[in-house]
């Protein structure tokens, strides 16, 4: 731990050094923040960004088998994981552009992807984890999506993750979901969290129309009464094992050991600020290493944002998932940085000064 | 010329092609819009950005010498042109991050850089580009900033730039700018073309405090009714030749050409939208060619965009100019071509499609 002198004396320097680039001070405007909170993340005046990964939790979700909350077949998870392996999916395309090294974790898809996954057109080995928990959660229409047993194993599990891939010598990682169903998940969390009604938190997810959107509100309104999940609102571990899914257990797991390592988290949408959430209540000190990527387009961020009150770097409609959000704002946070290493001073260029 | 029906037909297939993406219709957002227009330009199902170039006109304001719209002394447009040329401003270092190509054009600097540039610690020969029309403007306070036979010289000048450019095989383009003094131009070019008062049009420009901002409002109210810019809304060539800079006009046929080159044309901030206001003047059909890449923290720069009816990609608060917006969005303009070339169909992936 630094002592809050020395964060003070080295939030000094770091303004110091960004406000005597050749520019106008402020004019990077987010770039000038995300600059000096890196520089506090890493405790430097030269901070860098070295090996950024993307880990992307997939798992299945009890509620999807009814179809009350979700267009799309409980099948699409695990299709959509190995399409993650086979290089084929949105955040492939993304982590390959940024140099963003890609993990797909099965915490709980409902198929067996490990006979799948060897014959897989990706030579990476290292792309997929297994770290299944159960085929999906059980269904909170009928009782708890999970015990608090398994909630604590999975984010144990999370944490182990993450603490290999630090021992890579990564500082940079996001993470991604895959979970049909699990933007339903999210809502109930977000509104037992943050006091907001289900109804402003549920969204269309990956497409409901408007018929759909109301059978959802209907359904986890539902939800949310049968189990008091007002009385949950501070009690992260139940609320996970009550509503959770075991992709975003782990990914609570993996949020706390990202901090414990002082990474830089690049956080994504909907379901990863919800999991951001419950993450916060474990760790309170958690925000001071989280970069907000994006606005997404799923109804419900943006006030799961202003409950943060955190700004993000991106707001183009994306509701994908996948870290998508999260793989595009990591060239600005490489921005950021550069600017603060490659820029010369106002001395150095020999530039005036205002006058 | 392709025809409407074609084009039509273009567009059906471009639409096609990104909704049997392994996503839900739409959860790219704006980078699903930017996809379907980069098609659209380059009139293929698979676009491509080839050799993406950045080119900066700089250029001095006799108005700058007054002191009464610029808190930065003139000599800073000289300084930062060779702080460019050195690599040393936030675009060299964003152009290096992303591998654009950066070119810098003396429109008309209060300085001789040749012999300067001789000295210079970049070794590429090409980035500097000696265009230069004058040394600065004439002061509009007291007269026109320069004649019409000068604008249209200067026009031809940045036609011819952005020719030489695209016969590289370049089909990305952004333009940013370096002129102490130049957003006093904008915002006169903004007030005469949109209507807009000229106190909504003028902000801090560098840093401006608020005694300073309010002098430059004076001052440019001032300007406008002695030059009758109300008159000139239509008459872009005068309007140029009246309170605008060689850097602005020089910009102006630059996008005309990236158009008529059908390049996809990256737009920066206040002032390189101010110089596309005059372009669209020129040629109404500019505005297919344009991605906005940023609104920008420069007071005004929201309403000019509301005028324009253009969405932009980023809202980071910058205002620094140099072309800096632009850099930083080119990423996600490949983004969207990425996605577009690389991600799977649900056919070819075996996901399946909504019930």
């Amino acid at each position: 731990m630094i002592t809050n002198t020395t964060t003070a004396s080295l939030q000094a320097d770091l303004q110091h050094k960004i406000n005597n680039k050749t520019k106008p001070p402020g004019s990077l405007g987010l770039l000038e923040d995300i600059a000096l909170q890196v520089g506090l993340i890493q405790e430097t005046t030269s901070p860098m960004i070295a090996q950024p990964y993307m880990v992307i939790f997939a798992g299945d979700h009890g509620i999807a088998k009814t179809g009350l909350v979700n267009p799309y077949p409980q099948a699409v998870t695990a299709q959509m994981v190995l399409n993650f392996l086979n290089g084929g999916a949105a955040i492939n395309v993304f982590c390959r552009q940024h140099h963003i090294t890609l993990q797909v974790v099965d915490a709980g898809v409902n198929f067996d992807l490990i006979p799948a996954s060897t014959q897989l057109r990706v030579k990476d080995g290292d792309i997929f984890i297994n770290a299944k928990m159960e085929y999906g959660t059980g269904n909170y229409l009928e009782g708890p999506a999970m015990s608090e047993a398994a909630a604590l194993a999975a984010i144990e599990k999370g944490k182990a993750i993450v603490k290999t891939i630090a021992d890579r010598g990564t500082n940079c990682i996001g993470f991604g979901e895959m979970g049909i169903g699990n933007t339903s998940s999210a809502s109930l969390i977000m509104s037992a969290v943050t006091g907001i009604s289900v109804a402003e938190c549920v969204g269309r997810g990956t497409g409901a129309n408007n018929e759909q959107l109301q059978t959802k509100i209907n359904t986890l309104e539902q939800v949310y009464v049968f189990h008091r999940l007002q009385q949950l609102s501070d009690q992260p571990i139940r609320l996970l094992a009550t509503v959770g899914g075991f992709e975003i257990a782990m990914m609570t797991g993996a949020y706390l050991q990202a901090a414990a390592q002082k990474m830089v988290i690049v956080v994504d949408g909907f379901i990863a600020t919800a999991a951001l959430l419950l993450a916060k209540q474990l760790n309170p000190s958690i925000l001071s290493y989280c970069i907000f990527a994006h606005t997404s387009g799923e109804h419900g961020h943006e006030k799961m944002l202003q409950h943060l009150q955190a700004s993000t770097l991106l707001h183009l409609g994306l509701r994908l998932g996948e870290g998508t959000g999260a793989a595009l704002a990591i060239p600005l946070i490489q921005s950021a940085v550069n600017f603060l290493q490659e820029m010369a001073s106002f001395e150095s260029a020999g530039v005036s000064n205002k006058e």
